[in-house]
């Protein structure tokens, strides 16, 4: 007999196997499965119940009394549903269906619900986030969960895998880590603090001990902004390591993105394609410029993008590629200069057309150099001192980069909206559920 | 020729091996390292620099010209090191060394610093967190780093091997996730919200669509309490199911702790001894009490166990073991109460002799039921209006548990203050670093 399941279970079975395992194999045996009920097509003598669990749905027929309780359940009710395998008689989407013998109401749902958990009524996006356990009924819905599952275990397997160690650092902090506004106030104890908007100046510490660390993890921003691709709450994938340049962290990064794409393409959950042949295009920000120029915008160099921008050169682009070599100017103060021009920097941003997926470079290493950058965009030495200390214990050079796990995964699972991707998404407007 | 690393590097090499790439397979072979000064011992014409990077440290004989400029090199300073490996001449700890021809200073390092990085004077706990970056290339300091990573790596890996989803649920929250108190408000766009203390809500919720999911995350709590065991920001591994028992969840954590076991004990980072043949004790709650009161102690059935009596059990403990069956009244809303006794409750919690690990047991599926519980709880059930209404969606029965990650840790590492095993710890007294 095959082993079904991993479920390890006394007495009292709710559950021996999955749909999945509804097949030729165990043709004749009984089995008993779990799920909640999709749909009930009543045929007069004979009622078929289309159940779903974890892995899809299957088809069970039961007749008699056991009919009648059948017709009387709210569709979306959990219930465990004994039977015998056997061949089905006549049904196009199922090879086998369960005769059954037993069904126990778990829980009997309400019998109006606030969508339609089979997909076939589409609801609009606000009334998703709003029911989204319920709307995780929907297939294609639940394979964006599932492929940001999968999206992790394959960037932790291959960072693992290159020597990274994970890390955690604290959400809770003194002073802005970044210099940046935007940060959410929390009451500490009476003390003034704020969330964190990235773990930037921790892994940056951590090369110091740790040589090579990565990070997974929620951060905050408290922009008012509403677009389809902020949020205030967000998932963020970080890495820092020693000895690293902008070209390692790169290269890392392409890798990281192409195993993912492998893992959730493998499971036919990704809405795109990555040619497997092309490495991703390198566009500088001074060709980006030219280009924007030539399209008939007035813009300089040193002048940051705006949306606007992105779109028109995303437009000609099949999907990822990187703008390397930002100005000095417009990027955070822990940014290397570049050494042949230091009104540029040793930075590069990850695109995928319009929209930034990720941003890294190469860090300033040299205690005097940081906080002369500090000075230069207009921040105060001293909230750095603690942080400063730390580059006087033979830092070594080193590059990172942060990833937007939730816009890698809304652009590989082809959503237009980050709201789309995030179970519970958090933004100016939205607190709940 | 051996490849010493995943390092894709260019040009302007400024490592292409590991410490623990020297040995006999590459005699003869020019190397470059890269690490910190541990130690420089002058014998005159000839000056050995024990270098130590993220695999351990080498020995580098530096003669002529190069010996001055290694001579004045501040200890901890971080370079790169090239010369071609020979078998050392006298070296008890070192069977080849480095016959040095090249050094680049890629950072020197102050030459007063704030604690002892080789371990040999021992710093107290504040000067290693003051200083953690430099406190981390402590080897032992830096162990539990690494032990936390492969701990987070097992944990994982077994979660996923049963059909576990990870999931990300919110920290910023509108309301208490528990009902409980000491929760950290933060002003979110002018309106009042709370950090998280748990994903206790969002995983009972998700179980509904997703049927196995977990999380590892940071969580908040605003105690005053100052303890060894205790901190305002802590990791957390929770993980919630569908038709798991109590019995599945406690089964499932044993798993668990037994795999991370394994895992940071063949890598010799582990302290204490986990038997192998042997399976967690388990007591019920009565039992405890019954103990209790053979010691003296004036208890009675319904009042909960303090640190006090936590550690008179602990003492007659080798190790991790179960506290089964809470009275009702002490545990959460959302607590299943036993079917034999409805004053006690289908609950664990895993100890390690006298400190509390994880919580966990099987939950309320019905709604009616939790909502009077809410309200037996004195909460109000319309601050719950939200996920009660999951409830009606076909919930299934489920188990769950949370694990604190740095307790788990910290006994694993046989260290006695939790503050030794979290890199930026927070408590009331500490935002800094």
């Amino acid at each position: 007999m095959t082993s079904f399941s991993n479920l390890k279970r006394k007495e009292n079975d709710l559950r021996t196997a999955y749909s999945k395992d509804i097949d030729g194999k165990v043709e004749g045996r009984p089995l008993l499965l779990a799920g909640w009920i999709e749909d009930i097509r009543n045929l007069g003598s004979i009622v078929f119940l289309i159940v779903r669990d974890n892995y899809g749905p299957f088809q069970a027929v039961v007749k008699g009394d056991l009919a009648k309780e059948a017709l009387a359940l709210p569709r979306q009710s959990y219930i465990s549903i004994g039977g015998i395998v056997k061949p089905s008689s006549g049904s196009k989407a199922f090879d086998f269906e369960l005769i059954t013998d037993r069904i126990t109401v778990l829980n009997r749902a309400d019998s109006s619900l606030p969508l339609d958990a089979t997909g076939r009524v589409k609801a609009d996006m606000t009334t998703m986030i709003n029911n989204r356990p319920l709307a995780l009924r929907i297939p294609h819905e639940k394979d964006v969960i599932v492929g940001k599952s999968y999206l992790l275990k394959a960037a932790r397997a291959h960072l693992l895998s290159k020597g990274f160690l994970e890390v955690d650092t604290p959400k809770i902090i003194s002073t802005s880590s970044e210099g940046g506004a935007d940060l959410f106030k929390v009451d500490y104890f009476g003390t003034p603090a704020f969330l964190a908007q990235s773990p930037q100046l921790y892994k940056e510490e951590l090369v110091l001990g740790l040589d090579h660390v990565f990070e997974i993890a929620h951060y905050f921003r408290a922009e008012k902004s509403n677009t389809v691709r902020h949020l205030s709450e967000f998932l963020s994938m970080d890495m820092e390591a020693a000895l690293y340049t902008k070209e390692d962290a790169m290269a890392l990064l392409e890798e990281i993105v192409r195993k993912i794409y492998e893992e959730i393409s493998s499971r036919g959950l990704v809405a795109i394609r990555i040619d497997e042949e092309a490495e991703f295009p390198r566009y500088s920000y001074r060709e980006l410029i030219e280009f924007l120029k030539s399209r008939g915008y007035e813009i300089k160099v040193g002048d940051d993008l705006t949306t606007e921008h992105l779109r028109e050169f995303g437009k000609e682009q099949d999907g990822f590629y990187f703008i390397v070599n930002w100005p000095l100017s417009i990027k955070p103060f822990y940014t290397m200069p570049s050494p042949q021009d230091k009104l540029f920097s040793e930075s590069f941003d990850l695109m995928h057309k319009d929209v930034e997926i990720a941003s890294g470079g190469q860090r300033i290493h040299d205690k005097n150099m940081l906080k002369q950058r500090i000075i230069e965009c207009g921040l105060n030495p001293n909230d750095f001192e603690q942080h400063l200390r730390v580059f006087g214990w033979g830092m070594p050079p080193h590059s990172g980069w942060g990833v937007g796990v939730d816009r890698l995964l809304m652009r590989l699972m082809g959503k237009e909206n980050i709201r789309d991707v995030v179970l519970y998404p958090r933004d100016a407007k939205r607190l709940v559920p």
